[in-house]
């Protein structure tokens, strides 16, 4: 698996979904090419999916949101007449490293989360249609959705067969949906995952697994009766056009650097790192949000999001052996404030709305992801409002503190804006600022009373905005230092560290996905029971069971 | 590790703590014996600690509360002059398999939330007086105190260097009790989790790592009089006397079996299955709560407690291999609802809620307990109040309905008390009606209207309150064939299954002490970095650092 994984797609590339729009309805069709799989060695039949059939979908999320933001439900459904979806494919699963499985269940898991909060947050409402064998990831697809209509024949059923079938759990959030979001009573959840074959009809309805249970020969009416009525119901403005997500200017760079227009990705190999630099605003503010609509794709929030987005992504599937981001910015702070005050102002303004709603996924993405991150504040650095975020995001920050020796560069400075006080949260559903003063709650207030204060080195440490803030003297020795040791601690214990260190305080669904059952599903996916020789996952499909060892742990 | 391991013991027997009584206030001091591991193959020195060690730890906090109710506040602090305590002891990990490192973090996490919550259940307060190197598993004996007093010399600190120096994590409670209890920035957190040589004086109080900092010459002054200041605030009566908690009365049978006077453990190895056995009360409830205290130890329901408890941590710790824990109850449900009946109007009286808030922990050890947990509800059971509690606790229930052929015990039923709505609430701080009930919480109070009625199987199925009612015709087949199939499956995936299962909805401390960051450091505690033979706890005092694998999953 020494692909480089590319997460940039577009309709005309699409081998596995296909989207039929109908004004202020869009039915989505899974129906997955067999034998265009991301890797070589399986074949995603049945509908299974790999990373590459997620990929898609999560294109599909976005563009929707951008592209037709006159869509108000979408019916997601099977291409296949016999099945719905198999689920992750088992073959590509059993053939997967570890790092590997666990990096596509983090990606499968945002994609659900980006289209299950597309009705709060977009008024995209999802219904999942069922028709068919709706097992595992299959059923998983269908939880993430806002309404599961269920049709009623002997071929359909909903099911989560993996602890049974493949000694693993229902990963991807199904496990956590099914207690949490379908409040599934616990023993006949217990009953639901324990057999393979899943659960029918009405009984589906009355343990809360659907929504909606319809004779077979009235499914399709049914389905398209709801669409529209819950399209009909929806308070979003109709008839809104959208803008087109042209293909991100990308380069690779021999080194593996990237660079974006706005964005350069640029990496020290020997250091395992990777310096992650955004650039300021090139330009004045579009006037309003009309003459945004018009830049598009190319307005400057939506690029640096969509270019960070896909860094991200490329840094945690292509580049597993770095250990340390480093976030930098460099550019004027008055204009990020300025291209950023146009979005806060007009939070009415669809486009306004998915340009901060994606700001808030991105920033999400980045705290989920498993590499110890670090922020730079220097001279000339422009971290204002959105960008500041990154701040609280990172496991710790550095600024620079009075003048460098030769260095004329603005002095470094943390500007806060509205920004850093609601639109932004974390998955635990708190802004970063405040977890980041559980243990000071009266912290936040005070940050929120220097909103658009140029903050410097010391300010900006007094407020607690910083981890530490360095002279001429300390900083080039104080960062190589960390770096450097840094990068020599264990990767795991790194990443089970961070994970309980950068979410403080309550939990919710999302978060007890990726904290609870993601670090079981990861231990799970090490034990012999499961990925052994003799394990279920190696042996699925050869007519022989899993040979385990049977001591509980 | 093959030993039986004895959870029972007494102060005669204490080889590594020891404590002085003075009125109000005990003196607790851990002064470990480096030559009485509980295995061989490692010395306790520097205050380290194996199982042994807790285990004798666990049995003080509970004859604390059972003996010596006259204690408002203990004081833990070390014996040794040197170091206060270095942690568990890495070699006696290092040797351990994966079922029984697993354990032993279980068993001390359950002993930290049993002293951390005797303040707030029975009024003593743990203050913990650091002198020395308090480091990894010493600070979170710590942390799971009420009140932390660092003395400032330049050998005192408090440190969390696992991931730095064993690359695993400070896994008994460190890691979310710095986030979530002490409440340290996270960034701070960070550092704090980064450095072997820990934080010392003035920034640990800083850091909120600590509640007080005092001067060396000052500190055993300072930590009695601190103890005398909160017993003297404390609430609490004065001058209790206590009951003796004198020695178990068990007997191991020679296939497993174990019997104790009202609980009997009977193992069926060739099925993986336990069945645990509580028998009714053999008499009257007593007149009151002074005749219960004459009675002590030998009162019904803390006699029972006490023996249900050491059945599970003794099928836990010595029956790795077992599937299924069968729970089932035998006897006059009229007489355990009377024996309930005076600690519930008595709550007020320190013994009866000393045996109520034991019995919350005992239900919440079986809720931890990672078996699959099923309860049969036959005829001539007595399920009510507390006992009822295990229907919900285990994973499924089986109920009998209707008269069974040649059966002549009186009829199958629970019976509601008031114990199932409020006081034994489970890890998430709901009841565990109110767990299983989430997605119908009206469910809960139409539960709550049948106190005291005897709920035979069709009303107990109306309820909701067990799984599933069988008659004569099915009961022997579907409950054989389910054990079939359950003793069948990847242990572990059924570890996953049932940790994501049984705690549903809101997540405490406490929940994600055992969800987030057991599951991680179980993952862990797989991983070749550390567990490996060039991994860091397994060439931890060799002088060689471990050999890292870097990608970062």
């Amino acid at each position: 698996m020494s692909t480089v994984i590319n997460f940039q797609t577009d309709p005309s590339k699409y081998r596995h979904w296909r989207v039929e729009y109908d004004g202020q309805v869009a039915n989505l069709f899974m129906d997955v090419d067999e034998n265009a799989g991301l890797f070589d060695g399986y074949q995603l039949k049945l509908n299974s999916y790999d990373l590459g059939v997620d990929i898609e979908l999560s294109d599909i999320v976005q563009r929707m949101r951008f592209e037709h933001p006159e869509v108000k439900v979408v019916v997601m459904q099977s291409g296949n007449d016999k099945v719905f979806c198999a689920g992750a494919n088992i073959r590509m699963l059993g053939g997967a490293t570890h790092t590997h499985k666990v990096n596509f269940c983090k990606f499968t898991n945002e994609t659900r989360n980006t289209y299950e909060a597309a009705e709060a947050d977009s008024s995209q409402k999802y219904i999942c249609a069922v028709r068919g064998a709706c097992a595992g990831g299959g059923y998983e697809l269908a939880l993430a959705c806002n309404y599961i209509m269920l049709t009623n024949d002997s071929n359909s059923s909903v099911a989560l067969p993996e602890v049974p079938l493949l000694a693993v759990l229902p990963g991807t959030g199904g496990l956590t949906r099914v207690t949490d979001k379908r409040k599934v009573r616990r023993d006949r959840a217990d009953i639901f995952c324990s057999i393979e074959e899943g659960v029918k009809g009405q009984r589906a309805k009355d343990w809360r697994l659907v929504d909606e249970v319809v004779a077979n020969s009235k499914f399709d009416e049914a389905v398209q009766e709801r669409a529209r009525e819950f399209a009909d119901a929806s308070s979003k403005a109709s008839g809104l056009t959208g803008i087109e997500l042209t293909p991100l200017n990308r380069t690779f760079g021999k080194d593996g650097s990237v660079s974006y227009t706005a964005v350069e990705v640029e990496i020290d190999r020997a250091s395992s790192r990777a310096t992650i630099t955004i650039s300021g605003p090139d330009g004045d503010a579009p006037a309003d949000m009309e003459a945004m609509q018009v830049m598009g794709a190319d307005a400057y929030m939506l690029r640096v999001a969509r270019e960070l987005d896909d860094a991200i992504m490329h840094l945690r599937l292509n580049e597993t052996e770095l250990a340390l981001l480093v976030f930098r910015t460099q550019g004027d702070a008055a204009l990020v404030q300025a291209h950023e005050a146009l979005l806060l102002d007009n939070q009415d303004h669809w486009l306004a709305n998915e340009v901060l709603k994606f700001w808030k996924r991105v920033l999400k993405r980045v705290d989920m992801t498993s590499r110890t991150l670090i922020a730079l504040v220097e001279h000339g650095s422009c971290f204002s409002g959105v960008f500041a975020e990154l701040l609280w995001a990172a496991d710790r920050s550095y600024m620079m503190e009075d003048e460098f020796e030769g260095d004329n560069r603005p002095m470094a400075a943390v500007t806060l804006s509205a920004s850093n006080f609601g639109p932004m949260p974390m998955g635990n559903d708190l802004t970063r600022l405040e977890t980041r003063f559980l243990g000071e709650p009266d912290a936040v207030a005070k940050a929120k009373a220097c909103i658009g204060e140029a903050l410097e080195a010391e300010a900006a440490d007094e407020l607690g905005l910083v981890t530490m803030i360095l002279d001429d003297i300390d900083w080039e020795d104080e960062i190589r230092v960390f770096f450097e040791e840094r990068a020599s601690f264990s990767p795991d214990a790194l990443t089970g560290m961070e994970a309980n260190l950068r979410f403080a305080g309550p939990e919710t669904m999302e978060t007890r996905i990726f904290g609870r059952l993601t670090a079981w599903q990861n231990w799970i996916f090490q034990r012999p029971n499961a990925v052994g020789e003799k394990g279920a996952l190696q042996r699925y499909g050869s007519g022989v069971r899993g040979e385990y060892n049977m001591e509980r742990v």
